[in-house]
C-alpha cells in the first residue's frame, strides 16, 4: 500500500470515529501520518507547521526523543499497575510535579486527564470544607464529565446543566469588560467587587471552592489584570474558601513559568488545589491530576477519600511525566517560551496588529496567545464565525495550523518553537489577514 | 543502587502519592517494579501470581510483546493528535472495536476511560431521548466523576451525590435476593416486575437510560439470571427507553466472550450504547469509549454533540487497542478464557466450596468469579472485613495477589492464565481457607 492509500484508508475509518464538540455529518479532517517538533506530516508528505500544539498541549513539541524513549522501556516493564500498589516512577513523577508546586504543596493524585482533575478538586474541597457550592467564571473551560462540564461557563455548558451547587460570576476582561471600566486596575478593583457581592449573595458558609483558570484560556487566553488573582485569595481566605487553580491548559510551560501562577501577581499566589494535564506530559500518555496542599491531605488522612480511578498513577503515564518534565528543565524549554514570548512573539502579534485593523486587540504571554478579532475597532465587534473559518482554512492552505475559538485565533505554538519558526508563522498570518481583511 | 534500594526509594515517594478510595495514614503497599504474562515481581524479585488482573483489566496479562512493541512504534511516530484530525490507527482501533460490537452499531467516541465513557453515553441517552433521568442498581459501580458516580449505586455514591436525575433501583441477585424469591427464575420476573414499577412510578416519559453492567463486577460478579437482559430489552423498548450496557469491566474477554452480552441470554440482547474501558487494551495506555448504534449516531448528524476531551482518539492509545485485541484473537486469549472457566477454574473453586463453609456462593463465568464468604452458610451471613483482609494478606504472603472487595474474594485472573497457573492459585486459596477457616 502506497503512503496516498493509507491517508486515503485513514480518512475513510475515519467516519466511524464519534468526533468531540461536532456534529458529525459536517467533518472536514486532514489526516496527520507523524510529528518532530513543531512540526507535522499527512501521509503523502506534505508538512505542516503547528501553531496550535494541538489542544494546546504538545508544549514539548513533538516525538521528543527522550519522552519517546522513556514511554517504551516503561512499557517495556510494566505498562500499568493497580493504584493501591506503589510504584518507583510513578513516585518520581509525583516528586518532579512537586518541585514545581507551591509552597506548602505536599501530594499529587493523578487522574486520567484535565476533566477528572477538576472532578476530583472539587470532591475535595467540598469534602475538607463540609460544604457544597462550587462558583466558577462564565469564561472558562473545566472538562466534559458532570461536575467539570457544568463548572464550565462557556456554551457547553447549557446542554449538560445536572449537576447542583455550581454558581457562575464574571471574571475581568479589559477588553470586553462586563463592568463598564476603562483601566486594567479599576477592571481588577470591580471584578473584586462583584466576586465579594456573589460570595456574600450566594452565602459565604456554603460556598466550598473558588475554581478559576489561572490565565483563562479557550475563553481567550485571559490573563488576569494585576492584583486581580491575589485579591481572589483574599477573600476565599478571609471566608475559609478553598481557591482552586485550574492549569490544565496554563500550565508546565505554557506562559513561558513552569506554572501560570508563577508569573501573575509577582508568583505570591499560593491556591489550596492545582489542577492539571496537557503540558505535564505533552499529552504522550493520557493523563491529569491534582497538587494537594497539606492542610487537604490532612482530611484524609484518616477519612476515607471517596475518588478514584483505575489508571490513577499510571506507570507508563508517569514515565512520560518525568521524561518531560526533566527533558522541559534540562534544555531550558520553559525559559524559550518565556523568551520567545518577550522577544520574538509577542512583539511580532503587535505588529501584526498595528498592521491589520481586523486585530482588535492582542493577550499573552509566553506561547499564549490570542488576537482577538473585530470588524470595527472603535465597537470592538466580533468577526462572524465564517471570517475565522475562511482565515484557519487559508493559514493551512499555506501549511500552518492554526487554533481558533469564537472569534479568536489563538497563537499557541510549542514552548520549542523557534525565531525562524514564529517569523514563518507570523508571515503566513500577515499575509492571511491583507487577504481577508481586504476581502 | 542496589534493586532493594530502588524498592525503598518506590514506598518512600509513595508517601506523595494521594491513593484513590483510601484514608491516607493507613496505606501499606507492596512495590512492584514489572511483569510478564500472569506474574509480577518487586525490586527484591520476589515473585507474585496476579489472580486480581490489577483493576482487574489486565485481560492479556502484563508486558505482552506484541501490544509493547506497539506503543513503542506509534509513540516513536505519533504519540498524540488533536480529536477533530483523522488518523489512521485511530480508525483501525475504531474498526476492530466495531468488528466485536452488537449488530446495528456503527461508531465509537474514544474517552480516558470508563467514568468518562458513562458520562458521554449518559448525555447521548439524553440528548437523542430529550429526556433526564438514568435508572441504575444500588449493587453497581460505573465510575468516579460527576454523572457516573451518582449512577454508581454503591457506598461510592453517598458522598458524591450533587448530580440529579438519577434514580436506583435492585437487580437481580438470586444468592442474596432482595425480592423473596426461591429460583432465578423467580428472581428474574420479580427483579423485571419491580423494574417496571419503577419505571411507571417515576414516569416512562421522564426516562432516558436504563444503566447496567451486563454482569456487575464490583458488585460481586452478579452474573444475570436467565431471560433478566433480555426482559429489561423488553421493557426499555416498550417505553422508548436506551439501554446502556456497561462493560468497562465484564467486556474484552473477562466472561469468555468478547462481550459479556454475547455470553448472556444466547448473545440476544442487543443495547442501544455499549461503554468499555480496561479489557479493551489491558490497561497500557489509559482508554475507554462508547459503542453507538446508528439511530443515536444519526441524532448527531447534523447537531453538535456537546461533548468531547483532549485525549479522545489518542494515537498512542489506538495503537495498544488494536494490537491488544488482534492478539486476543490470533492468540485465542478469550476463547482460553472460556475454557479456563468452564473446564478448571469454575470446577476448582466449587471443588474448595464443598470443603469450605466458608465459600457461601461461587459466582461467575470465564476468568470472572466471586467467592461469598459466610459465617453462616444457613444465614448466609457475611464475614467481616478484617476476615477478608486476613485472607488477602495471607494469600500475598504465599505469592498470590487477590481481588478483595467487601465480603467476597473476586478470582479475576487474566486471560491468558494457564490450567497450571489456576493449579497453584486453587492450591493456595485451599490451605488459606483451611487456615481461616479454623481460625
Amino acid at each position: 500500500m502506497t503512503e496516498s492509500d493509507l491517508g486515503a484508508e485513514a480518512l475513510a475509518l475515519d467516519k466511524q470515529v464519534f468526533h468531540s464538540w461536532s456534529a458529525q455529518a459536517h467533518l472536514n479532517p486532514i489526516a496527520i501520518a507523524r510529528g518532530l517538533g513543531s512540526r507535522l506530516w499527512d501521509h503523502a508528505g506534505r508538512e505542516y507547521l503547528d501553531f496550535s500544539s494541538q489542544m494546546v498541549n504538545v508544549n514539548i513539541g513533538h516525538s521528543h526523543p527522550k519522552v519517546v524513549a522513556a514511554i517504551a522501556e516503561q512499557a517495556a516493564e510494566l505498562a500499568t499497575i493497580a493504584p493501591p500498589t506503589a510504584n518507583l516512577v510513578r513516585g518520581r513523577a509525583v516528586a518532579e510535579i512537586l518541585r514545581h508546586a507551591p509552597e506548602g504543596f505536599t501530594k499529587v493524585f493523578l487522574t486520567n486527564g484535565g476533566a477528572d482533575a477538576v472532578e476530583n478538586a472539587i470532591r475535595m474541597a467540598r469534602l475538607h470544607t463540609g460544604r457544597d457550592k462550587v462558583l466558577s467564571t462564565y469564561r472558562s473551560y473545566h472538562g466534559n464529565t458532570g461536575a467539570a462540564v457544568v463548572a464550565t461557563g462557556d456554551w457547553r455548558r447549557i446542554p449538560n446543566e445536572y449537576a447542583r451547587g455550581h454558581v457562575h460570576f464574571f471574571g475581568p476582561f479589559p477588553y470586553r469588560s462586563e463592568f463598564w471600566s476603562d483601566s486594567p486596575e479599576q477592571e481588577t478593583e470591580r471584578a473584586l467587587h462583584h466576586l465579594e457581592r456573589v460570595i456574600l449573595s450566594e452565602g459565604p458558609d456554603s460556598i466550598a471552592a473558588i475554581l478559576l483558570e489561572t490565565v483563562p484560556g479557550t475563553a481567550g487566553v485571559l490573563v488576569p489584570p494585576p492584583g486581580y488573582l491575589s485579591g481572589v485569595r483574599e477573600l476565599a481566605t478571609r471566608h475559609g474558601i478553598m481557591l482552586i487553580l485550574d492549569e490544565v491548559m496554563a500550565g508546565f510551560g505554557r506562559t513561558g513559568h513552569w506554572l501560570a501562577l508563577d508569573g501573575v501577581d509577582g508568583g505570591t499566589v499560593v491556591p489550596d488545589l492545582v489542577t492539571f494535564a496537557k503540558g505535564v506530559n505533552s499529552g504522550y500518555v493520557p493523563v491529569g491530576g491534582v497538587m494537594i496542599s497539606e492542610p487537604i491531605t490532612k482530611t484524609f488522612d484518616d477519612t476515607v477519600f471517596p475518588g478514584g480511578l483505575t489508571y490513577s498513577g499510571h506507570p507508563l503515564a508517569a514515565a512520560s511525566i518525568l521524561a518531560a518534565l526533566q527533558a522541559m528543565e534540562s534544555e531550558g524549554i520553559v525559559v524559550n517560551a518565556n523568551r520567545i514570548g518577550t522577544d520574538v512573539l509577542g512583539p511580532g502579534l503587535r505588529a501584526l496588529a498595528a498592521k491589520h485593523p481586523i486585530i482588535g486587540e492582542v493577550r499573552g504571554m509566553g506561547v499564549f496567545w490570542a488576537l482577538d478579532l473585530v470588524t470595527d475597532p472603535q465597537a470592538r465587534t466580533p468577526v462572524p464565525a465564517a471570517t475565522v473559518g475562511a482565515i484557519k482554512a487559508a493559514c493551512a492552505d499555506r501549511g500552518l495550523l492554526v487554533f481558533a475559538a469564537e472569534n479568536r485565533i489563538h497563537v499557541v505554538p510549542p514552548c520549542i518553537v523557534t525565531d525562524d519558526e514564529v517569523a514563518q508563522a507570523l508571515a503566513i498570518y500577515d499575509e492571511v489577514f491583507g487577504e481577508v481583511g481586504a476581502g
